[in-house]
């Protein structure tokens, strides 16, 4: 039995607002699952050698529950734009690109390797159209030994000449697709309708079928934005309010990702407090393309599933320390919205979202829990100016939050193995 | 004479809005002195070394109008205490440790470093009370190249009970130190009214009064939130806006910086644009702390002249880059809040603000303007993920002010002179 012992300043969010805090503890694990923390090491594993961090903070590393990974290839671009002219502009363009498989492999590499090293080990992704570039993205997150869910984009309307299927085609491709990847240990298939106005009501209907039929989770966007919600009204004027359309099909449930929810009312939240829906909240994007601000406190004090996306290319930082700070700016700005009204998330709640609440969604317990693979990270910040005064574990965790520190990230691990180490780049 | 001849892909932003771009061409400077852009290198300079920056970016290096040196220290802590907390927890004690020579000496090193590393090189900072600490912030900031402005702060109220002054001490020891710093060569100070709740009537009228003696610049607070704004109201029954409180003792003109402004109605914004003041936007620190969001499109309708400044330690980053990113997304959340009425910033325009915009403070012209000592930085940013297809040096350049990449900055010029050097790192 291999035994890890990590020993470092340990810091985890078992529940939204609290930290778990053990100054130079014992992260303990038995073959990648975790044991416990503890602040002396039990007698039991005197024998067994120490990785000792020093004075390093040891920390869950992320999940992120949104991005489109060939967006990565124009991140940080066309933000200018408005909404229907970027998609036209940058991102369909983009996404396009993904029939050449050296190119996505290319761009999948990179993407995979700068998740890893920046400490997001677990993440639900939108793919491409593109059934070879999917396994390529899959295979790519494998091997940098990141874990979740990949999704080939299904569109079989309102796309863009060079990137829309047949329905027929999206059918056939998403069925190669799931016999395609079954192989993977770690990287798992969600079914992912890019958003109503992109399936007919066709492959709406086969989604929710093969959703139900082989027990596969689901993803998709929801009340981005004013003009989408409209439409989507247009498109289906037998449902009341967006959700409907994915409810109507069996693609809505306690295994559905729904990315921004920006602006979804008391009625919708409340459907998806009902079903069990995950909320990937964007913050980073809902503020780059003018979406809104999602009132993400109301989602919390209502006992959603609210977890963080980092939504690239919409976002423009993979990063998920940014999705963190992001989410406690936005709602920061809603509390400047709502006239001082409404209280801002603290570190620790935003923390949350960025850790345990995305780890929730793949199974995962809260904070560092007993039984669960180790996903976790270590960070270094002692290049930082010096302070005042000795500095708390907590106040060392806050300030990491928000100043970005090139470096910092020393190692990380993933479903109880160690996939990155600052030393080997 | 020496004649510096940078050749890149040269961006600058000569006015609100709009780019110069001059594909590989030659930046060129003599004795430090800018003669211009050209996209071919005139014939009299053919003997002369060319230093050749292949493809990298060239830009206008930041001019960052508003930041508390001290607090440095502190960067990214307490950001979840409501104002006044946040001052008297972290602000005001860690302030009270630069009695302390040798703490401010390492501090203010390490922050010079970073300043200068990241492409700020023209400064407006608000030191503490401390003559000593004052004159040491101003030594190293020389002696890492930067040029602009330090003030010793005024503070003979409203304090803490070891962060005060007496008038009588604030005035001898301004006194002192305007005798004391009159040899730096590049940087020079400013008067510094901590902000009205902090100086009395008679500190303020004193400060006015040598402020018109000498010819001295001027830097405080204005309007920054409700309750300040409040305050100040009961303090000066005699005024009717936070305004007049400076503008009574001669301390409002157009060599005044005001940072923040967030809640600055249109009489108050008229008083600005009419005396020529500069506003320092501080947008990080406006949401940090819950301040508010300054209509800076309104202010740049109305002809007032807005800088940036990274306002740390209320903002989180001392990198100009965000600060420039924050701008564009405060500008963004402005739109949302206005229902989508008003218009966000664009990344030329929030670009403009974060040089050229400060560094006319500073008595620069546009962009890379003929006559004016060299401000400039190199950019690489070759080690991002390969693009569909070839981008445009404008798009680089997008994602350059979005798109965090450490170690990007290869090379920085302040005031005629090469002050940064990756390599030497």
């Amino acid at each position: 039995m291999a035994v890890t012992i990590l020993k470092g300043n340990i810091v985890s969010a078992p529940e939204c607002g609290k930290l778990d805090i053990t100054e130079y503890g014992y992260l303990i694990a038995e073959d990648g699952i975790i044991i416990g923390v503890f602040s002396q090491l039990p007698e039991r594993y005197a024998a067994v050698p120490v990785e000792d961090w020093g004075d390093c903070l040891i920390l869950q590393s992320f999940a992120d529950l949104h991005m489109h990974a060939p967006q990565y290839a124009m991140m940080g671009m066309g933000m200018d734009l408005p909404l229907l002219d970027w998609l036209n502009e940058y991102a369909f363009p983009t996404e396009a690109r993904f029939t050449d498989a050296d190119y996505a492999r290319t761009v999948y590499r990179h993407l995979a390797h700068e998740l890893v090293a920046n400490g997001t080990t677990r993440v639900s992704l939108f793919s491409s159209l593109h059934r070879e570039a999917t396994l390529i993205l899959m295979e790519e997150l494998e091997k940098a030994g990141i874990v979740g869910y990949v999704g080939k984009v299904n569109m079989d309307r309102n796309g863009a000449s060079n990137l829309q299927e047949t329905t027929e085609e999206s059918q056939r491709e998403t069925l190669r697709w799931l016999e395609e990847c079954q192989d993977f240990p770690h990287i798992k298939p969600i079914l992912t309708p890019r958003f109503t106005p992109s399936c007919t009501n066709e492959l709406m209907a086969f989604l929710g079928k093969l959703a139900q039929e082989r027990h596969l989770p689901v993803q998709s966007h929801l009340s981005e934005n004013h003009r989408e919600i409209e439409w989507v009204r247009e498109l289906h004027p037998e449902c009341k309010q967006y959700w409907e359309t994915y409810a109507e099909y069996g693609l809505w449930n306690d295994r559905t990702i729904m990315a921004h929810c920006v602006h979804s009312d008391a009625r919708e939240r409340k459907a998806m407090k009902d079903a069990g829906v995950t909320v990937a909240h964007c913050a980073n994007s809902n503020n780059a393309i003018c979406s809104g601000t999602a009132p993400v406190r109301v989602m919390l004090n209502e006992g959603l599933k609210v977890a963080l996306g980092s939504d690239v290319a919409g976002g423009c930082s993979i990063h998920m320390f940014d999705a963190v700070a992001d989410a406690i700016k936005a709602s920061k700005d809603r509390r400047i919205m709502d006239n001082w009204r409404t209280d801002f998330l603290t570190v620790a709640e935003g923390w949350y979202l960025g850790t345990t609440a995305g780890a929730n969604f793949f199974g995962a317990g809260a904070g560092f829990a007993k039984g669960d693979a180790l996903h976790a990270m270590v960070l270094d910040d002692s290049a930082l100016v010096p302070s005042t005064r000795p500095l708390t574990v907590q106040e060392r965790f806050e300030r990491c939050v928000y100043v970005r520190q090139p470096d910092a990230i020393r190692a990380v691990w993933s479903e109880g193995r160690k996939v990155y180490n600052a030393k080997n780049r």
